[in-house]
């Protein structure tokens, strides 16, 4: 076996494993709707429930929709390459709009209550992330979509694009879970200690949030679940080494 | 090039990313002490300073002593595997034992003031990553340091390994910035949103957790960068994928 042939499928597994993701990306929603709807009077834009849409936002953008763009490649592993590529660039679009939204509702909302900006760490870890996962995506788009990077510029890029993009997943993740965190202790810091039922529903929401990040992560790193690379990057990617590493072809 | 053979090594960059990330860990510590030291008091056993050897034990135990385990195979991959192996496990086990204090701290401390435990999500959330640590080291221990696990086992049992140790490794580090916006949320809840010095130190903090994490993860994620294996692992190894797979050797 030749570098990069990746060991026959096991397309059963993989399709279980998607589709609890896709289950637990359902739950967050659920579960985020049902906390804002019973305890935080439920997300309407202009009136003083606009902070609502922060949190059901950027569980949407950040989170749900951000995973399954990571998905993409493993799901369509055996589509062509060109359209998997669009539509993990468009899912990143689409859940940065969302997201965009999210930050907006929450800016306008501070405005409105007269709360500042930007003090808090769930506030630098979330503004830090969207602007780096803005960022990527440009940079995704200049890389891969366009053409005029060159095969070697590609090769070299692709391996940093994925541990940033699993890395900037992970960072959304974890700003959920402070600001749940936050938000808990703004609005019932003195029942959250006694177990109160909106409090128990939040941390669940947390915990969902880790477990699916958990399971996309998993998926994602399985040596045996990623994409078969085509023939001519196989030959390509051969040259690329060859030319780099200095080692005769064929090894 | 046969499967499982890395590229040659880049050591230059490799020690100047662990150079970086023990520079990073030094300076979460000594970030840690002076928020304890300057704002909170300082830290004492049997006093009502007590909490506070639970943030200084979980950044040291569970993300400093954590993150230098998980780079011993980088930063010795050259040395024989047995030895490495003994202070991977020695750092976990080291790691385990100061997290256990910094566990108790909290569980005292609160008992002293009346306060009730395992409410939050942080309180959730570091548990779960405790727990499930320890149940990682005494399988860790199990397949790979005591005799008995055969090879195949081992074969299997080493991806999930990984990934769990890094997903630990992360939770870890989620877990801190959610215990230090609770602390924060505690202590300075009227004045952190007017950018008091000890919410800058608190958040700096955070941030460098995170920095931390990102370049532990990048030294371990790069394939370059990979243990070599050793030349009887590569035999079994092309025997398991010749078992496993049904390949005819030499692909």
């Amino acid at each position: 076996a030749m570098d990069g042939v990746p060991p026959p499928t096991s397309p059963t597994a993989l399709s279980a494993y998607v589709a609890v993701s896709q289950l637990l990306g359902l739950t967050l929603l659920a579960t985020t709707g049902a906390w804002l709807g019973r305890y935080r009077g439920g997300v309407a834009w202009h009136s003083p429930l606009q902070f609502n849409a922060h949190p059901l936002c950027m569980v949407l953008g950040m989170v749900f929709l951000q995973g399954d763009a990571l998905l993409v490649y493993r799901v369509f592993r055996h589509e062509a390459k060109r359209s998997t590529k669009a539509l993990h660039a468009l899912l990143h679009g689409l859940a940065l709009l969302i997201a965009l939204v999210g930050i907006i509702a929450v800016f306008e909302s501070h405005r409105t209550k007269g709360i500042p900006d930007m003090y808090s760490l769930h506030s630098w870890c979330g503004m830090a992330t969207f602007v780096l996962y803005l960022l990527q995506w440009f940079l995704g788009c200049g890389f891969f979509l366009f053409p005029g990077a060159s095969f070697s510029l590609r090769g070299w890029y692709k391996p940093q694009h994925i541990f940033f993009g699993i890395t900037l997943f992970i960072l959304s993740i974890t700003s959920c879970l402070l600001g749940i965190t936050e938000m808990l202790l703004f609005n019932i810091s003195d029942s959250y200690s006694h177990f109160v039922p909106e409090g128990i529903l939040a941390n669940t929401l947390g915990v969902l949030l880790v477990a699916f990040g958990l399971v996309v992560g998993y998926v994602l790193t399985r040596e045996e679940w990623k994409r078969p690379p085509l023939a001519e990057e196989m030959a390509l990617s051969m040259d690329f080494k060859t030319l780099t590493e200095g080692e005769s072809p064929g090894g």
